[in-house]
């Protein structure tokens, strides 16, 4: 198990220490009744005193994570029982136990097997959506007019025909690229692996939002990153506090999705944008613009990308085409100028020798169909009722005590609870009930808030949408209420 | 630009510099007329001595890879004119080249456009020579039942329907191993990244074959392993130096390709095989068993997989799908047990959130139908032709000096030239002809010999074969014909 620790920003390092090991928990990566270091032996190769590892054990056993038996160490208790495989903890491979790995965290990995009901967690579109007819129908006509493309291999950056097309869809959104500028990923996640993997090395500065997306939180503290956050409020990134960030910490990276903003929904405006550049510029580092579904919007299209402004090539521009064009072939598009492109290109050889061509030839007909185009607009139509229904719904149903953002696009609503209300103890009454959603924690980097929840209105249809919000509001009222009940509870 | 340095391994310090500048020279990641740091400004940060730099700088300039203006600097030379993309160098991204990053090597990132006719460096099977037709019929199947399948995610894990069936292809090569306990891995080159990510940080032993998969040396080397080399000869890895590397360094992993060894298509023999696995056990390392093309022997089965005989969890196991079935979905398998699996699942996650689900759904119907099990009689056959074709054409046509090994299996084949004689310079001359192969220095991750090259002779067809091997055949007896006769020349 190992754990980084920042000795230059502002969080305690007992914090720090505990909030690696609840990530490593909430991810699976500690399994339940392992056996943890003395505190002694935690201490050591961390070079922190007694003191502050004892701290940071004593938060982590009040709050449920772990447990002390005298005479015999400290155990993960885990709150969860979701580890990852479990079954297979057998005593030949304990010697594994000692193998040291570089995972910080990974929120992700525990999902990968979802039996519930009412997925309020995949940041997904419903399947029932998108043109599956009209989509295998093109997929059909590739393949029978050049079947030996099944035995090809595609380039490293990418088929190059799709490059042309994805150029010209670029330019719709105001991003003008090249082909030659643009390498196909497997996702938008493999885009952000991409640039950190070639970009971000220990105590390298990277700023993220806060609350951001946990995917690429998962990436960067896999790189030892040193990761300041800056909140966003209604207009997106606070640039006031990025600038003051900035003039106390040189960063080399700064994360934003600036667009429907994962997970509050949230639209950064445009003099923001500007802003946002011009910090880059002074300080010579890198934006990495993640923009995943900016096709999404509910009233008026969102500000060009900041990638449409970048005259110096600070921007590091990543869209996905998975979510709105066809999820079940996973091409992100990630696209740079100058020795930055290049040394990206290099990372996706080695990462992976390129995309399967399968998947690329496969969308190329539909991204920039008549079709598909006018699709959109019918998706954008669909997704907003199912916004709205659930805007509604938390109107009429929710306990007091809740806020929440009106996302205008996007496919997700970030929802606060009470202070006191740890949204891990709300998932775990609400999978009773089949449901599930993201809890807020995942989202923050550093100094995490256990009172937010991440609801996603676009995977599942109408009438579970419904049973899943009035269902949550039931359960958060019950919570709400029996604490209140306890409080006011006389002591006699 | 980033050099690590190793202290603990037995080449010196200003080799290791000078390798590391070839290597991304090699890598096309430093350009052309760049400016190299002075060696001072060198020196100072690698904490090595000026006498160290001035060695290596002055090697760099022997061997024509730097050229040293008075009163300017240092500059990159650039045997090869192919950097990434070469056109952007313009100096409004000037800002970029202070940016350092953590890639040392990518030896295919320069391939990534190939315009030559002949490609001997494509270590790839003929699409020529796969039941094209049939699988877009499979294909097309598959779609038109269930057109829905084209808008869903799969599991990060892989598809639960494919993971069972390459459980049952699994044990056909003896690995028994239960679809939990697999990975579906984006190629073979994932399943490497993964392990690499998730186990190897700087200064972790890794302990290779040499030569071996370039492709395997970039990530480690992209990780800061410390890379030890075991030399391989006809019946695979020296067991017994690796005993020896083993009592001095304690390494944390292993990486070998037992059969069909990649460059030199060598088989380990079944008794060394068990020598390995009871180093690994008695060492407590990972042992990585790279299985690219063990279906395609030509004369006898290869032994058992170690994975087959591992009892402790120490192997793990990554198996390709892309060459032989459907090279166009890109589809690798890894397996593993215990927590050393968990921690590669989480590590899948962080990079790429899980591989498409259309190549899964694709190679499904493929994978055990007997159909492509009897096409893979076929193809053994078919390959063994082109091998026998390239063995008698060397046999016929080589000049004096030359050697080459016979392999049993596999698509590759391994020559060694002249010691005096670089492959570099070969491959310039032979693309004046339309020629490429990979020269064998990108096979050595520490000493790299420069008088090897590695001919594919899957990719292309007997003609073409013929065209490549007999014009080299003619460049290296002009070459080495030229030698002979400047070495006679009298001095008058």
């Amino acid at each position: 198990m190992q754990i980084n620790i920042q000795r230059n920003i502002d969080v305690s390092l007992s914090n720090q220490i505990y909030q690696s090991i609840v990530d490593r928990i909430h991810s699976g990566l500690l399994e339940e009744g392992l056996k943890l270091p003395s505190v002694r032996n935690l201490s050591k190769p961390l070079q922190v005193s007694l003191v502050t590892a004892v701290k940071a054990y004593k938060r982590l056993e009040q709050d449920g994570f772990i447990t002390s038996i005298q005479g015999k160490g400290t155990f993960v208790k885990a709150k969860t029982k979701e580890n990852l495989s479990g079954k297979e903890t057998t005593s030949s491979y304990v010697w594994q136990l000692s193998v040291q790995d570089y995972l910080p965290r990974s929120q992700f990995a525990r999902f990968h097997i979802v039996p519930q009901k009412v997925h309020l967690s995949s940041s997904m579109i419903d399947p029932k959506l998108l043109p599956n007819r009209y989509f295998e129908h093109e997929v059909h006509q590739v393949l029978s007019k050049n079947p030996e493309l099944l035995s090809l291999f595609g380039e490293i950056q990418g088929d190059s025909q799709l490059r042309c097309e994805i150029s010209e869809y670029l330019k719709r959104s105001g991003v003008l690229s090249t082909p030659e500028n643009i390498v196909v990923t497997s996702g938008l996640q493999q885009g952000i692996d991409l640039i950190a993997r070639t970009f971000v090395g220990p105590g390298d500065v990277v700023v993220m939002e806060a609350p951001t997306y946990p995917g690429a939180i998962d990436i960067f503290s896999g790189r030892g990153a040193t990761i300041l956050t800056v909140p966003v409020d209604k207009d997106g990134m606070r640039i006031d506090i990025l600038q003051r960030v900035c003039e106390k910490h040189r960063p080399k990276i700064i994360f934003t999705i600036p667009t429907f903003h994962n997970p509050t929904g949230v639209v950064m405006t445009l003099k923001r944008r500007k802003q946002l550049l011009d910090i880059a510029v002074s300080n010579q580092c890198i934006i990495i613009e993640d923009d995943p579904c900016s096709e999404i919007y509910f009233e008026k299209k969102p500000p060009v990308p900041l990638k449409s402004m970048d005259q110096l090539g600070h921007v590091i521009y990543l869209r996905g085409l998975s979510k709105t064009i066809a999820p079940s072939c996973r091409i992100g598009v990630l696209t740079a100028s100058g020795s930055i492109f290049n040394r990206l290109l290099a990372a996706k050889a080695n990462n992976d020798l390129g995309s399967p061509l399968l998947t690329q030839k496969a969308i190329l007909p539909l991204i920039n169909s008549k079709r598909m185009i006018d699709h959109k607009k019918k998706l954008r139509t669909a997704l907003k009722i199912r916004r709205d229904l659930v805007l509604d719904l938390l109107t009429r149903f929710s306990p007091e005590g809740l806020s929440w953002t009106v996302p205008e696009g996007g496919l997700n609503l970030w929802i606060s609870l009470p202070t006191w209300l740890d949204s891990h103890l709300l998932l775990s009454e609400s999978k009773k009930q089949q449901i599930t959603f993201l809890p807020g924690s995942a989202c923050f980097p550093i100094g995490q808030e256990n009172n937010h929840l991440r609801i996603s209105y676009s995977y599942v249809n109408e009438e579970q949408l419904t049973y899943g919000i009035t269902t949550l509001c039931t359960i958060l009222q019950d919570m709400i209420s029996s604490k209140t009940i306890s409080e006011n509870t006389p002591y006699f």
